[in-house]
């Protein structure tokens, strides 16, 4: 249902850019566990807006108050319910813009769903700021998920042409990964992005990129067969995020390019005596279910829509063809930013398969 | 809930490869449709197996019954129950596959989660035989969506090296696709990858492929904001068949290439003075919502998993490495029968945004 | 969604009166778990057809055929499927009453809601024989629910103004039930209401009753909070079944007489050191958890509404009044094969519960 | 899930008795819709506390902030998210509850549940003060309801034996319902019932009651079959609400007595040619469908758990039945502000049912 997601547990995400306040609804979270609230404001920073010229200028704290579900540091059970008020609105800047839809927005298809009632400013509920909640509440998620040794950790893969090193699928490099805005493993690489991106903004142009994300320490087994599969549930949550185009696990499209004899991976016996794969193509997802193995995925990231470049557009009043020249505060590269919201949102996935995991896991175990 | 599928009704998958039969139960199909049932019937031939050389030959009539929901020949509102019985198994084939588990298949992971009692033989309930199914339930649902003018229809985009051509993104050329085993729009192309598979087939070794869907007709707006865009529901179907592994929609990973002034599609008013977008590169889709453009999307299948030549992997009761032979019947290149599964579960996404649409429809239509 | 149930599995329904047959799909089950069909067989002859005069004279031996999920007697993780043939169909009986609406049925509304096209014969998909899928499912989660120590029993608490002893709430007497077709704890009340339902019987008429259902071994802290405790989602349950008026937890209605002081159970330790109540009025449930003292609830049954006495109803086709007599085979009390009916469908909502805390009961614990 | 209601919108519920505050999110409501928010706050104030003696002293003025969803005074489309800041808190008169668990409350389950971590103060989540979110969310939907010509109504039936006159099943009464703290047909059954509540708070003690419930204008065939129809989805709303211990339809537990012939309502065509019955046992709904006629159901509603007298319980720290004596301030009797809660609660149910029929209503209607 639109806005609210989760099977074991209920994320309903509500507010709008310019509303008075954005948050998240956090329903079957463990009762007793004690958040890192510090570590989770520090999470927010990673993609929180105004931080440098590579970025929109609007200038938010993100910081948010907790007004349910949290007693004495600890949640009690009941739904925790997070929110950030807006601060920094300039519904100004988008006077005008119901009747002139934004290329590479939602604007038109929005206001013709809601028959024109929609909340135009800074794209209402479709706002990357949306983003914010989706971070509140995965963001405690991968820490719940932390405690039983399952991490999850993104990095840039390229910002148009400029590519990072592809995390070692055996044995992703978490804990190499830069703490700059750009996260990358390769610092040069980032330097290159930053080039691109600033490129880009100079020419009130914008670009794109892909983010690589791993999770590691899922347990085998993990995942439903058919609809409820490890893709499935991550690639529903994550085309949640907005300038999502496409998803791929592990050797993804370039798979149709390989015989079934280069593509398989084959299962040895580790030192420990654990079952691996020698090569790991397949990202760590087998038939919906966790092989035990890193997963590996990557989503493709659109060049953000809003440029400040004149562009063609309709003016819905007069019927006739219009250009259009936006203002407001837009990223000219929304990858860096969405890093952390895709570490964040496969987090509400990977949870919610591992809460099902928690209940088979009892099964026969009287 | 792993084999059901659906918010607006609900479709529930059931059967093993070698179980009795395979089925599906529909339910909240509108009473008084009358479906064409010789044209389901044709519908599911194309996915058939034991067709020719270039598929498995495993030969199954895969005619199914109807065994509740339907009265002379109009639904009536119950749910819809139809059921095939399996009859050319080969159980023996499967012998001693517990232990030794097959590469690139659910195998391992499926023999950890349901702790060594799931059914291994010919894949259970992760065989690719339980796209029969679907084909039965999207197929019925594809009848459904014509009758409102929405029309999907998919092509063999690639297998291996060799290119079909692309849909023309503003006017996908459905009734241009062969009728052949392989879909495709250009004849010689299928020739080609014909050849591809061919080959595979005698080198004991299998080929992926991509596989291109088109939805035309679907009306401005269909589809919610954040977790029940239209990319989420398909994404979240389409990953239920087994060997995808990657979905984009529009210019997918190669928007990230891309400056946004090079990837925005301008808005026009067209000679009927509809809005429409002068390019589709977006893919019909923005924000989760249909724009009214042709929707497009493309999904990467991975070469068949089950391969003659012989593999290594792992021995789970001896605890060594060991060497795999399979037996069996198996497709050397899955992508020409994907194809109407991709359209039979596009279908089931999209009749369940479709519903969401009508009920909105009525919104102060009173 | 109408023939769906479960949060933490799925319950499809299927099956019209006259169809070929009516079933049902479970997925969700615990693979490994060896089901004893014997006793699930004996568990469906409670409730079978044609038994005795008290009950419909329509035979059906009610034998099912297990279509997928089970291997060498075992769940193995798949859906489950459970089909029985329907046989002894009269539909001949039906001919006519989609025009005169029987009095205290669906046919009128069922009319309305299909636009004509529902399935009459036989009362359709509203049927009370689709209570039998039900038995399978439910017979099925209450083996699993024993294996745990959960039990579910029921006995007739009234038929008219005939009344049974009422359970022990501190201990019911599951074991005391009778084995006769009249579930009850005094073997005389049991026959005060034969001679009831047989007197309704000669005059063509019919009678209610009330079923008293207990449930014991429940873990302390089983449901959830507002939407999902336990009464939400038993009662969700329980109006599943045909005729059923209303539902009451411990001393249920009673209680509004009463002064608090009067209806408060007092905590008090046992001799084990464990928390009990002295007393359960309030039937084992507060704030919708499981106090672990015995669930106790009671469920109203309409008199059957298929009377063979003359009614007068409406012709939809010619716009009058008119009077009907109906034939078919009907039972004169629907209460003494209602209550196995209320055990199955209770062990539905109960198990689905159960999961929960299973997941729950891992928090924390790794 | 827990505080989460709704298939076709989700209401999500949060807060606590002495968190911050406490509110609610809808998803799923129709864009363009202007909510009477005067009406809205008249609405709750029907069930505000510390009006008079009568119902608790806790003073909170319970006036609501929009936080998201509302554009203009208009719904834009956007989640609703509306929350009330709570204000008159006395945590004090909650300490040491967490060891002497209440009888009657949800206390003892609870800590066992949430392993101590719950919120124990003021009941937490379990408040009865977490029915003012219900009446945001359900008041909104009744205005919603009524532009469609569906009303919802509902008085005290009786407090204790102090009985009103029931509702006429043809045609209920509400506009003659008194509009004072103690909704009535009969003024003077009010008085008789202020009567009681009064003794029972003199003398530390309290009563309960029950609550009829009447809904009109329901189109013919709203609902859904088995699990869904009417009686369902009205029940696993209604006990969201604390303290309700039954719930019936129509004539209820009463049906058990009768025989078919006199409970079986006989169609007839009204002057205007419609099809009604000419009594009103079957409450509205046959078959989990409405008919048409007025739905009429009844909760009972228990005696206040929290009462002044002192009760026996024990102490889970020193592992003694122990002596309790209740501070705070509490209700004598709920009944008279869980007359608004149970018609709002009973709105979302309907309002849910209500968007099925409206996507119902679009088939074959191209």
């Amino acid at each position: 249902m639109a806005s609210v997601f989760g099977q074991n547990f209920k994320v309903s995400v509500f507010g709008q850019s310019h509303a008075p306040g954005i948050g998240v609804v956090v329903d079957g979270l463990p009762a007793g566990f004690a958040p890192d609230m510090e570590r989770l404001r520090a999470f927010m920073r990673r993609r929180q807006p105004g931080q440098n010229l590579l970025g929109t200028q609007r200038r938010e704290a993100d910081m948010f108050d907790v007004l349910s579900g949290l007693v004495d540091g600890r949640l009690c059970g009941a739904p925790l319910c997070m929110f950030i008020k807006n601060i920094d609105k300039r519904s100004s800047d988008y006077k005008g813009l119901e009747q002139t839809p934004r290329p590479g927005h939602s604007d038109y298809p929005a206001s013709v769903k809601y028959r024109g009632y929609g909340d135009a400013a800074g794209g209402g509920h479709f706002s990357g700021r949306l983003t914010a909640p989706l971070c509140m509440a995965g963001g405690m998620m991968m820490q719940l998920l932390e405690e039983d040794g399952i991490r999850i950790g993104a990095h840039i893969q390229s910002v148009g042409e400029a590519q990072d090193t592809p995390f070692d699928p055996l044995a992703p490099q978490m804990d190499a990964l830069s703490k700059d805005y750009l996260t990358v493993l390769d610092e040069a690489a980032g330097e290159r992005m930053a080039q691109l991106i600033d490129n880009a903004r100079l020419e009130l142009d914008s670009v794109g990129g892909i983010i690589e994300c791993a999770v590691t320490g899922l347990p085998v087994g993990l995942g439903q067969p058919m609809f409820d599969g490890i893709e499935n549930v991550l690639s529903k949550a994550i085309f949640g995020i907005p300038a999502i185009r496409g998803i791929e696990f592990g050797s993804g499209f370039e798979s149709t390019k390989m015989r079934g004899s280069e593509h398989n991976d084959p299962f040895v016996f580790d030192e420990q005596g654990k079952v691996v794969t020698a090569s790991n193509r397949h990202g760590g997802v087998l038939g919906g279910l966790a092989t035990g193995m890193p997963l590996i995925f990557r989503v493709a990231v659109k060049p953000t829509a809003s440029i400040f470049l004149s562009q063609q557009t309709v003016n819905l009043n007069t019927g006739k063809n219009a250009e259009l020249s936006l203002k407001g505060r837009h990223d000219p590269c929304i990858v860096p930013r969405a890093v952390p919201v895709v570490e964040a949102v496969a987090a509400l996935a990977i949870y919610d398969l591992y809460l099902d995991y928690l209940k088979e896991k009892n099964y026969g175990a009287e």
